[in-house]
């Protein structure tokens, strides 16, 4: 890396040339899929799910055989605030539990055969609360942002990141508060169980931040920095790794949708390469999403985050690939074609 | 059977005792739920699959270990007028397919571990054209029904109904168009992919069908016997069979759903173990899963029958399953609670 520009330019610059999707590759799948023992198109999203591996992929042939859920956690100084149902304490609690193949993510992963990382976001340094002062300094947000980076190593051929910190709910809907307006009962939700008052005193802290740092909200590593959390950096290290080396993503809900909105405020670009898993009932997810062009695969009403709908949606993943690449032709089957 | 009462009537009885959900096995999973390391309600829909399976399986532990895709393929004497985009012949061509592994439903079901039958129902004595006379003798549709009961043997826990018959997407806007009133083109759709004019035949068929038919459509037996087709009779009986024997069922999409409307318009209870797996774009299939009080579970644009998008559902099953029985409690984990 350069020494003489500051650490958010260099992240950058990695915008300045991401890769176009393989058109030859999608043109390949779909000669496939039109000779495959069914009508045109009757596998509705299961077709275009293949057409998106091969684009990234660049083969006629996707193939994913390291699926992989990285879940990256973080603490946030704003939970002081009490913007939780729960304590700050869990974020560690909950890593342990990951680790110890407890929570909900390690058996939706065990499923349907995905690998599972998590990435401990130095939880003993919680973010600044953003609603008194900046969240991070930029060498901070910075070295998460390219830690992040680190998610796709290994040979991982499908990305779905996820994330846990208590307090984090706060942080993106501030996210989504900078990046498109509107107050923070606009793009807030309950988060892992607030009652009303709850919500009240979440809503007020957010809207402080948002006063707080109001006019120094043009930028989005700018909002990053002064709004986000470790593993929202983290999140968009590992998108744009992802984008940049043609792993496809798949995204989860609220909060790691936060780190693909700021990606996109970027360069739209910048998440070309990703599908979103499901929709989320917290807040204004559905709107996110909207926002971001992103049709949702799932709409379950899961709002767990740690990737698990993302996870649940590469059990779709699976299907819709080997249903591509193992189904007989019409040829092959001696099926007779259409008549009209 | 007793012999001095028509077959109908049999099936009439069956509909008499139609056994409860176990309440008691609802709570004691919705007590371990809340238990679990997430916030209360946190994985959406995946709890209430759970609590579906306890219901009818009558345990606290729900399990799936044998779930099947049990696939009916009839022809139908309509297909002559030419109201479909494939010749009838293929309805053989693809029980073929699927008997040697080449079609949709053999790579859905290779994914997620599930059990595939194929039920082949005298495919050489297509049932007549509904345009023109009744369908089926009584006899003969009661008897296919009870043929479809088997499908549960050998110890089912899942069941996924799908079907396979070229036409057959017209039978079943035909039985809609009885069960729920307006023209065919209220409830049709292109099927394996007709155009304009083959559509416009199509519903002239269903039409004059359901004109020939008026006035002895207000039993859905009646309506069975002269507008459905053998696959729909026999998805009646597994349907019924399961909801006997505590089985629970996910509905696949257009024609299996006429299968279902056909049992709830008999006694809305006689479909109270099933879930929707998908909604389809094909013609009016949203319409019909409100009007039987089912909201799918997944939404892909998939209109391939065959069980396929039920199929698909099963993923979720087995991954909701999975995070029931394997989670870490709070207690177990050493994750705090709620502050609030």
């Amino acid at each position: 890396m350069l020494t003489d520009i500051c650490p958010f330019d260099e992240i950058r610059m990695l915008l300045a040339n991401l890769p176009p999707p393989c058109e030859r590759s999608v043109a390949a799948v779909r000669r496939r899929d039109a000779e495959l023992t069914k009508p045109p198109g009757a596998l509705g999203r299961l077709e275009e799910i293949v057409e998106w591996l091969a684009a990234l992929q660049g083969k006629a042939e996707p193939a994913i055989e390291r699926p992989l859920v990285a879940v990256f956690a973080g603490n946030h100084g704003v939970a002081a605030k009490g913007v939780s149902a729960f304590p700050a304490s869990v974020t560690k609690q909950m890593l342990d539990n990951f680790t110890s193949g407890g929570a909900a993510i390690n058996q939706i992963c065990a499923t349907f055969g995905v690998g599972l990382k998590v990435f401990e976001l130095a939880l003993e340094l919680p973010t600044r609360d953003m609603s008194e002062t900046a969240a991070m300094e930029e060498k901070e947000a910075a070295a998460t942002f390219a830690y992040g980076m680190e998610a796709i190593d290994g040979g991982v051929d499908l990305l779905a990141p996820g994330e846990m910190g208590i307090g984090n709910t706060s942080a993106a809907a501030a996210i989504y508060g900078a990046l498109y307006g509107g107050p923070a009962a606009r793009w807030t939700g309950r988060g892992t169980g607030l009652d009303d008052e709850g919500l009240a005193r979440k809503n007020a802290v957010i809207d402080q931040a948002l006063a707080l740092h109001a006019g120094h909200l043009a930028d989005p590593l700018e909002i990053l920095r002064r709004l986000g959390g470790r593993e929202i950096a983290a999140m968009m290290g590992a998108i744009l790794a992802a984008r940049l080396a043609g792993v496809p993503v798949l995204l989860d809900g609220y909060v790691a949708c936060a780190a693909a909105a700021l990606l996109h405020a970027m360069d739209e670009n910048a998440i070309g390469h990703c599908l979103a898993g499901h929709a989320s009932p917290e807040g204004a997810h559905r709107d996110v999403l909207q926002r971001l062009g992103k049709a949702p695969l799932l709409d379950l009403g899961m709002r767990l985050g740690e990737g698990s709908g993302a996870a649940l949606a590469i059990g779709l993943v699976k299907a819709a690939l080997a249903c591509h690449r193992d189904m007989a032709t019409f040829a092959s089957a001696g099926v007779s074609g259409k008549t009209g």
